[in-house]
């Protein structure tokens, strides 16, 4: 941790949070942050964001354990006793995978984070419309939050919140990282499995399709 | 953790989070929820915690380590480099014990527990007058913070955030806490010591003063 960033972004390791990295260094020397909360998939996730790290030459991150959603739970992602749904994504529900507000508690790490940085913007590859329909991916949500940061923080402190897949399809989500020759091969998306993506789980869905869409194969294995 | 609470309380073990509880306790069957994140008296703040509990016979609790907060730096309370300010509260600074966005952690964690439990409401001993100026104790924080919690959150959730010591002085809540026959006793505010409050930081002062308004003796120890 030293000083220096102009940005936080948020990386998980998955396809969204690399992408939105690719674009947050194009315009500032970049800070990661990566969080485990006993999510079933913690160790691969941190071994993709350890190489999303590297892949950028990141010399300042911060890996925080959250492992007390586990214990809050209502979520398949941390209760095991809670099956991963795989019949696709229904818009009009939102699914047993929601952690609950899950991205406030990331957020609220970020701002921290930034505060003490003196970094002026916080990058989350949250993905409104084409996505699982949890509410704290919400464009409205993310505005909310964004005020309660500079409420919450010291005058000059002065934070934006910068979603730029908030309103993309997964389809052109993979456009852009191509165009930014992200290393998709070193990210990681299934909910299930760390070996070989399972290939069925709503998160497997969305991004083998949008590479199908861009006439393109995934590079990481499937099962 | 079982279900059947209507609020959730931020129990820290200071003045203030007892007598939000015993406020809270009147209306609702509560939860009570206590973080330590590697703050100097955090053992001493955790055995107050634990007598209040068990004072208002609450079941259900939970306990969070947001340890991280230690990693993130920047407030005297985390960093042992840093000395805690003695010459009093001076309300045109943030002094350095400032936990930089710590209430927006603890009210995440409050969100999703909420949520998990189906609680409508929760309370916190936030203080803005007469305190030491931490910008997420402010109202104007508070009420972006709710808005933002139930932006993210299922539709269905609909909490309040609860904050009835807000506007009181320091004097009125050790009134109010005795017309509620609270056990002060059992409460600890001390940002330095553990075993007798050294009486001479911010919050000792602010504590000992208010007692004496009310014409009253504060029943901890004093160094």
């Amino acid at each position: 941790m030293t000083g220096g960033a102009g940005a936080v972004v948020l990386v998980s390791g998955g396809m969204d949070s690399l992408v939105t990295a690719a674009i947050a260094s194009r315009e500032h020397r970049t800070a990661f942050l990566h969080i485990t909360y006993g999510q079933r998939t913690a160790a691969r996730e941190r071994q993709a964001f350890d190489r999303i790290a590297a892949h950028y030459d990141i010399a300042t991150t911060l890996i925080c354990d959250l492992s007390y959603l586990s214990a809050i739970g209502g979520s398949s992602l941390t209760d095991r006793a809670q099956s991963i749904p795989t019949h696709g994504v229904d818009i009009s529900a939102i699914p047993n995978t929601y952690v609950p507000f899950r991205n406030a508690h990331i957020l609220s790490i970020a701002v921290s984070w930034a505060e003490t940085l003196g970094a002026g913007a916080i990058y989350i590859g949250a993905v409104e419309e084409d996505s699982s329909g949890y509410p704290d991916c919400s464009e409205s949500f993310l505005q909310a939050f964004e005020i309660a940061a500079n409420r919450g923080t010291r005058p000059e402190t002065g934070l934006t919140i910068q979603a730029p897949l908030l309103h993309m399809r997964k389809s052109e989500i993979v456009a852009r990282g191509r165009e930014l020759d992200v290393p998709f091969e070193l990210s990681w998306s299934c909910y299930k499995e760390s070996e070989r993506a399972c290939g069925v789980c709503d998160s497997c869905r969305l991004r083998r399709g949008a590479f199908e869409a861009n006439g393109l194969e995934d590079p990481i294995p499937y099962a």
